[in-house]
């Protein structure tokens, strides 16, 4: 067996979703719990928390899949005319057929004019764009191009602590250097290039530090990066020529007033062609996040920026050996980035839709952030944007201690334990990282308003009889 | 950059082919040419060559992704009965929400029902299912898994040549050591235990050699194994300490007459416990081939057999990284695994639309064996079944030469002429390996009868004036 596999580790699914699984099971048997249904806060699946699918997305996938629905005047213009669009860039006019593997021409078109509005007119071209089975698949196959070299020339990927567990997880299969930098949790999970320094100094011992990784907005840790910030961080790259990965599928998912998402794209072409016509760099969009919460059709694109035209060869080949990422999520992705115009019939619906689920993650970033502060030993930074509250639990010693005996890390019997008392999934800090000696758990924001009042007061109740028990 | 990204190949998407879409794009620019559109039949792309998808199919994946359908009266109760089954086992009754990384466990039931009807009754276990992202991602996981060690103890894995291209790219990737055995062309393609021995044992050498690939019914030669073909193979990988990777994608694209598939698995649960108890084995299944031809989805799944659990917990772990296969080609499968049935009311439709996409195949496969055979130089195994031809032809050694000088193989050569002169675009033999001194090409037997005709006469039009331009 493949021993890089052994090292994989991937929190979010990892043992405490397993048990949660089983107690599902189990109360589906009639086994008695102390509650009747399992709340899983564990991973960022807005339509299985309950988050209703956006109409028009929906009408246009319908009409692609069973085209005889094109005759149905039951859907609107403008729906068919974007299915017809679609379909009429299928080979056989059918989303049966296998696309380009680097994806729909035409799709990457509206992709490349979307970032370009996004970005206020900074030019994108479709030859730049990937379009990718979930943004999982793009940044795999990106740092798999990017990773070589063995023993001290082994590529390093700095990635921050916390992080998205995906990442080490992808550098433990591909036997690359994983190069921590932590996120300030004093200034509210706020990036410093000084720790970035510190942290490539000392990685240059044993490896070649060719690639930073940075999500933005953050998950586990829901923090928005000022322009300041990533600017400093491009700078950063240029002097160290670090190839830039930015994972921005939370760019919809801005909450705190003051906040705003910044693309790395953006910043860089404003800082002058010194920069971007020099920085490498690839950025991830996803269909899973912001107001579409369309996990399951793994739906995604990358931009790539200033790539070495061989190694873009390069890449080309190695997405064709999959054949092409599916298409019914090219198809949503060709939605999300060209949606419902102010002329166009569905454009009220979508936009009351739209706005109505962002209010409401606005509305549950502030309530979590408020009612973890006013517990006893939880401290909760704001949730600036993404989906995730990343709140520093204060364990008793003895609670360490028992942890230890029982062969876990402490956060992790923590969160066992809540999930066999509470019958609420959260993840432990651990499966994300965290500074040595602090403890944290990462919950989603995802769960309809009133289900997330119980599930905080839950926490609320738990945490305090867990700290008085180990007292 | 990773060197072993450098030495993938995948000629099915090669030169070739981006030399037809530039093709395609100078002729709707009005840029004359000696025809008037590239018929690509480099790829077992059944939509793109017209086939139509089957209604059933499509009406169900309209109704998961739109579920407001579901009050339509237009849509057969049972496509509604398989949509609500299927949304109710997603989260939030939604295809948008992630499903377990192993896939929707009760389409994972399905697909062990559907297996053990196929295999005459032999037990099925869902938790041996894996669903996947197309069979590609299902392969390229399993050899993933397998693949270790340094220098000579580095993994051997055996694949045929010819062999579809994703084995010897996957193996490139992983940086595995690839060990050739020969399909014999003068028995039509079969397969001979003395020829894996003599690879094998050369491969000793210099490797260790623990999978053995197959592919049933095979792509790119179009052969059926036997039954006895199969019991040898078995027996030889029980012998060798073997795992056994059976690609049975064509499973339902038999056409010769006298030949039946057999799956891997029912033989070697029929040569008694001590094969069926200690051979480890996955076999592969696929949406995009078969009568459904629905390859944009990204359907299939794997089934593992007598894998160690360990292993197989590391196999689970690894799939949560990517965290979910697509839900709609979830969906698909299920319903591919779970047709309509003689009682329903889609049940004669459906028969009627699967039957004859079959039978058009059937009638493909004759029509192209009988053709080429007429062709001097052109020798051509018949199509016993998959979707492809890989006949065999002589080039004269002037075209040999000319090649070389081009700086090109010489079936590169054969095909890029046809491209530009005819418009058809194959695939040359050297993209799937060959022996040695002689040349091939692949082309699908998907073009509607018609068309196919027209394909057939080209080429041998071109193949004797080439052959007569270099005599
Ligand atoms: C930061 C980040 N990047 C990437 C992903 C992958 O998402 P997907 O593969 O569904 O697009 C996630 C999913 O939660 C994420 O949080
Ligand atoms: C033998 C074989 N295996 C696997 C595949 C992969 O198919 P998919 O990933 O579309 O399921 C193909 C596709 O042509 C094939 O021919």
């Amino acid at each position: 067996m493949n021993p890089n596999v052994k090292r994989v580790e991937y929190a979010v699914r990892g043992p405490i979703v397993q048990r949660a699984v089983q107690i599902e099971k189990e109360l589906k048997e009639g086994v008695k719990k102390p509650f009747t249904e399992v709340i899983k806060a564990n991973i960022g699946d807005a339509h299985a928390m309950g988050q209703k699918p956006i109409t028009f997305l929906r009408q246009v996938l319908a009409l692609c899949s069973y085209p005889e629905l094109l005759e149905d005047n039951k859907f609107p213009e403008d729906a068919k005319k974007r299915a017809q669009r679609i379909l009429d860039s299928c080979g056989g006019h059918s989303i049966g057929a296998y696309s380009a593997s680097q994806g729909i021409e035409c799709i990457r078109q509206d992709v490349a004019r979307y970032i370009e509005r996004r970005d206020s007119g900074i030019p994108s071209s479709p030859d730049n764009i990937y379009l990718s089975t979930g943004a999982s698949d793009a940044i795999v196959t990106m740092l798999k191009l990017l990773v070589c070299g063995e023993g001290r020339s082994r590529t390093g990927v700095m990635i921050s602590i916390p992080q998205y567990p995906l990442y080490s997880a992808a550098l433990a299969d591909l036997g690359a250097v994983q190069i921590s930098y932590y996120l300030d949790e004093d200034k509210c999970w706020s990036l410093d290039v000084a720790e970035l320094r510190r942290a490539l100094n000392a990685a240059r011992q044993h490896c070649n530090p060719r690639v930073l990784c940075i999500i933005n907005p953050g998950n586990p840790t829901g923090q928005v990066q000022s322009r300041q910030c990533i600017e400093d961080v491009i700078r950063f790259a240029k002097e160290e020529h670090l190839f830039l990965m930015a994972d921005e599928v939370y760019q919809d998912n801005v909450y705190a007033e003051g906040c705003k998402f910044h693309s790395f794209k953006k910043v860089l072409f404003e800082m002058g062609p010194e920069y971007s016509s020099t920085v490498e760099m690839a950025s991830f969009h996803s269909t899973s996040k912001c107001y579409m919460g369309e996990c399951g059709f793994r739906g995604g694109y990358m931009e790539v920026i200033n790539m070495d035209p061989e190694v873009k060869a390069q890449l080309t080949k190695l997405v064709s050996v999959r054949l092409c990422p599916p298409v019914p999520g090219q198809a949503l992705l060709d939605l999300v980035v060209n949606p419902p115009q102010p002329d166009e019939p569905s454009y009220t619906t979508f936009i009351k839709e739209r706005t109505a689920v962002l209010a409401a993650l606005a509305e549950k970033a502030r309530l979590t952030e408020e009612i973890f502060n006013t517990v006893p030993g939880i401290t909760c930074n704001p949730v600036q944007g993404a989906m995730y509250t990343f709140p520093r639990i204060t364990l008793p010693q003895k609670a360490i201690d028992k942890a230890k005996e029982e062969g876990q890390v402490p956060d992790m019997y923590y969160c066992m334990r809540l999930l066999e008392e509470e019958g609420i999934c959260l993840v432990p800090g651990s499966g994300f990282g965290q500074r040595e000696g602090t403890f944290h758990f990462r919950m989603t924001i995802l769960p309809p308003i009133e289900k997330l009042k119980v599930v905080l007061q839950k926490i609320r109740e738990f945490h305090l009889r867990f700290t008085q028990e180990f007292s």
